[in-house]
């Protein structure tokens, strides 16, 4: 026998434990739900490209972080989004696809940034995005941020604000003050509003060489109240002086009017002119979304409207909106904070404990469970009775079944509750009802606690 | 504008149309729901690992398929199946694991093959798995190909046989005819059977040195008739003369009869003595699975009992059992061969199209839909009435749904079915209705036809 490999995962990437992963695999298919409810369509792209697919946009930072090598003489790299390969499946498919296309795509992308706590370099996201043919109507920026919530809510997280900005909206803002010249450096400094403060903002935008009138209008603006419609009312005082601020008006006033006729509380989002998103991306609205009680995780779900999806590869005009769920990231947290619900880490409804050496009424009773829905596992090892038991309870199962002779022969089962420890024996179809009863309860709970 | 990048995926990737993915995710998930009814955990381990960990028992042909790469000082491989990162995983948990550990995990795996047609690079396997710690009942070895006759029905696919075969009385036989020494060159003739014939075979055995009577007395069992009976009443001539030949008869016949036991309609499976499986890694039971109609495709499916998951990361004894679906060739299969189910490659239950302005009405019946289950796109794009039903028409959107000023006075609905142009004015309730009957039928439709 040769040495032994220690056997160990890559830093950086997260392998879960089993009642976890059942947690992290129903987070996931709430969403993908959630996305397919509103007509969107399922899309799994290769985690290999040509490199210079991948690469065809990407600056310097991105360069440093990717996964990249030669195979044979291919240049090869492993995605770091999902955004960059549905631009390449959107180029490549243009003539057969539908549009609006809707799709979303829940994936891995890989990313080697500095291993820390919390960083991943092997992470889930979550997208839905929208393409539209030369143009997209602006009513699609409200439904993107609706699809969120309904998600995010299904989920059980309940203590999260959707922010909505307008790119337009700014830029009208820094020519209607004279500033649009300088509106990169504006922007990165507004940015930090929340974390550094108003004073301090305005002492940087001071050192950039920002008139001071200039500053103080802006901020006047750009930290009106947590009202939504405070904030229309100022910008409306603005109307007709830009042309780019007024369309970006209209547009902002659409999708938040459009939200509430989706259904959409009005306590979960709100506009925030601070919010921007990648600078040289996005071209109107841009989403953010903070969970209130931590503000210190930054965004858990960003995005916006873009106006040129697949430039680099076709001159045809794909403009879209779409949000990211940065899964891996939101898991983690939701799991180091404590916000996962252990009720619904369990992947078995009952474990089936024959008492007898023959399995035929064991085996048929677990088929029997199975047709009706009920996740049945027989236990088959030799161990002793209070071994089978603690399986069970390691495992989550609320329930344990026992066959015996007793049993077989009244055509009966004994069914065990291990949180409670009560035992009745009941008919096959008495004990399928009690089963899907739980089963029920358990589904109808949320995975998050917040 | 720089130059355009032509926009392509990798050869040997498979990237599906909208409509075929929605197919393949059914069937993903048809396969997920079966292995998960039987008490499987879900796991999703990494794509990389570290190469000293994926190839720790790699041989030659592995080695040159794989995709290996340095980043910084790390080596890393992308995993070329599932089995390898089990065994990772298994061997680090150990300590926390409940055994048996029942898990199942559908994923992604890489080889480098040379490119052809119906041959792919990234493609995707669905395993299960049964590892025990130190012992595992052979009843285990029942289980896995129920689950799998379970998940093929499931799906549509009827024509399909598994077979079943045990090393020991393969081993059992060779020592019986005295030939044991021979057995991995005899085992790899006799593999060919069903392609070169019974007379081709002993031609080959006897140019390997196989002496005649050994060779006709082995293929006089190897060849028995197509039936489980006959070939277990010729092995049981056999009894008492070798006692790994005993023991794989037990085990043989104890599979056979728990898959009874588990209500695997016997048309379904049969013994065949002439499989074999991966020479040195099986070390009892054995499993192919073939589509009757298309005997040249192969194993669809394969598997079997190993001794020790993780003999190269622990000294631990960790005996399993398990089978794998090949899922992404699988799919190209039917779908080249015509198959899929194409009224089940739908992703939208009912498009919305508003005739009004105002949206209040369209939106919030989309929201009431939703929240009963049906998958509603509300169309916002301004196009002729004509372009948006040829939309519908194109994604199989069965219905399409009209609200008008007239439908909205009267509190009602108007809804189209598309493949009749039937159309009815209803309230929303009675929409629904509609709705869920239409979708409660497909869902009920095999995705595929076989």
């Amino acid at each position: 026998m040769s040495e032994l490999v220690k056997p160990r995962t890559l830093s950086g990437f997260m392998e879960l434990q089993p009642r976890d992963q059942v947690l992290f695999d129903r987070i996931r298919m709430t969403l993908e739900e959630t996305y397919s409810s509103f007509g969107f369509f399922p899309l799994d792209t290769p985690i290999l490209e040509h490199s210079d697919i991948l690469l065809a946009k990407a600056g310097g930072e991105t360069e440093k972080q990717i996964y990249r090598f030669e195979k044979g003489d291919t240049d090869l790299t492993m995605r770091f989004d999902l955004t960059v390969p549905l631009a390449k499946y959107v180029a490549m498919n243009a003539n057969e696809l539908a549009f609006p296309f809707k799709r979303y795509q829940i994936g891995k992308v890989y990313r080697g940034e500095r291993a820390q706590k919390g960083r991943f370099r092997e992470f889930y996201q979550a997208d839905i995005d929208i393409i539209g043919d030369g143009k997209l109507d602006i009513r699609n920026d409200a439904e993107i941020p609706s699809i969120i919530y309904e998600g995010l809510k299904k989920l059980g997280i309940r203590d999260f604000q959707i922010r909505i900005n307008n790119r337009k909206v700014l830029n009208g803002l820094f020519s209607v003050h004279g500033v649009a010249d300088r509106s990169t450096d504006i922007l990165r400094t507004v940015d930090k509003l929340e974390k550094i403060g108003k004073e301090n903002v305005a002492e940087s935008l001071a050192e950039l060489g920002i008139p001071k009138a200039s500053t103080d209008a802006l901020l006047h603006v750009l930290c009106a109240g947590e009202s939504t419609e405070e904030m229309l009312a100022l910008l409306k005082e603005y109307q007709g002086k830009d042309e780019t601020l007024d369309q970006g008006l209209a547009e902002l006033s659409e999708v938040l009017r459009e939200m509430e006729n989706f259904g959409v509380d009005p306590a979960y989002f709100r506009t925030d002119l601070t919010i921007a998103r990648g600078l040289d991306y996005y071209t109107g609205t841009v989403y953010e979304t903070t969970i209130k009680k931590h503000p210190e995780i930054g965004s858990i779900c960003s995005g916006g409207r873009y106006d040129n999806l697949a430039e680099f590869y076709t001159s045809r005009k794909l403009p879209g909106v779409g949000m990211s769920i940065g899964l891996t990231r939101l898991f983690y947290i939701l799991q180091s904070q404590n916000y996962l619900n252990a009720e619904c880490a369990n992947a078995v409804d009952v474990l089936i404990i024959p008492m007898t050496k023959d399995l035929a009424e064991p085996l048929s009773t677990s088929t029997f469970l199975r047709s009706s829905g009920i996740r049945a596992q027989v236990y088959f090892e030799e161990k002793k009775f209070k071994q089978k038991i603690a399986y069970a309870d390691k495992l989550g199962i609320p329930w344990c079944m026992f066959l015996g002779e007793d049993e077989i022969k009244e055509g009966k089962v004994s069914l065990k509750k291990l949180a409670t420890g009560e035992q009745v024996t009941v008919t096959r179809e008495e004990a399928l009802s009690l089963l899907l009863a739980e089963k029920e309860r358990r589904n109808a709970l949320p995975a998050v606690l917040l």
